[in-house]
């Protein structure tokens, strides 16, 4: 089965679009979906950005409100602005990292964003990421504590050098297995597409 | 019939997207186009930027271009990168306005961008907007003259600080008649649905 990278970062609005739609676009599609999460506040950083662009840009912060809206209306999907914005989703995303390993990213990954986008909820604060571990039957305490391994930590820096390697400036990101970049979730389609057909040749 | 303003800048390439299919969309949902060029250098330099955004950060530049270049293959568009990005569009944007009152302001614009971002073309060029002029019937060595009116000159300030004023902070934008915008070539069959049925409530 073709695979297809998907790099999203816990903060971004644009990545909760494509979570809660990518495993069903993709299931139609016969794509496999890797999930990996890095961050963007590096990638920002080297472009002399403290904060995102939304917040360093009114008129386009304003705008993006909005869009999301319109899409997520359109979508069926509730849109709550979480009250940080961009949101610390630093420990998210080192627990999704262990959960990459033991299978249960997707499912972490998509309630993490429901609670942040879908309720407006602080993914920066334990209880968040506790309700949501448990939630999946997790044993929270015990992964909350493997979440600060500095073997974990330091994945997390590699995952997200890799992404600024490979030309990431922006979430969500896609990668065929053929290296096609694909930016913003209006680009699903397209890169789902891309990789169903690249493994045809 | 619903009326979509369109706002556009003449050295954009994701507008040049949108200038060459608005048309067969708007007639197909039954929404008129008005066409609405402005400058985005002035936006930008409110921004802090001297530049387009794909010149101050590489690593979008270079996504731009394969994404153009991917986007323009599947709609059988031509695309080359002009010699010189952004363009200076100014006058090509002057003589719109003139096009505006006149009745040729799509056919104009089509041909600015078929030479700009079809052909490589440099549109600063005053024999690039003659032979545009001259290829519709028109009387180029008059209309360059009338592009350095100073009323013509006024006008486009106006429409630009216009779009400012409205919101608008990249291109292609798009306001239907109940002031909902739409930002970018993706967002445009959203941008004339919504036109279409803003106007049956």
């Amino acid at each position: 089965m073709p695979r297809l990278e998907f790099w999203y970062e816990f903060a971004s609005n644009y990545s909760y679009l494509s979570v809660m739609r990518i495993s069903d676009l993709a299931r139609q599609a016969g794509v496999e979906v890797i999930w990996k999460p890095f961050l963007l506040g590096p990638i920002f950083k080297a472009q002399g950005w403290d904060t995102s662009p939304f917040n360093l840009y009114p008129a386009k912060g304003r705008y993006m409100i909005r869009d999301m809206q319109r899409i997520s209306e359109s979508r069926g999907l509730p849109f709550v602005m979480p009250p940080t914005f961009p949101a610390n989703g630093l420990k998210a995303a080192r627990l999704a990292l262990i959960g990459a390993d033991e299978g249960w990213i997707e499912p972490f990954t998509k309630a993490i964003f429901e609670a942040e986008f879908g309720r407006g909820e602080d993914i920066a604060q334990p209880a968040v990421l506790e309700k949501a571990l448990a939630g999946l039957g997790l044993d929270a305490a015990s992964l909350m504590a493997r979440a600060e391994d500095p073997v974990i930590k330091q994945r997390l820096k590699d995952q997200t050098a890799e992404a600024q390697s490979r030309g990431i400036f922006g979430a969500p990101s896609f990668i065929t297995e053929d290296g096609e970049l694909f930016w913003g979730d209006d680009r699903l389609e397209q890169a789902l597409a891309w990789a169903a057909r690249s493994k045809e040749k």
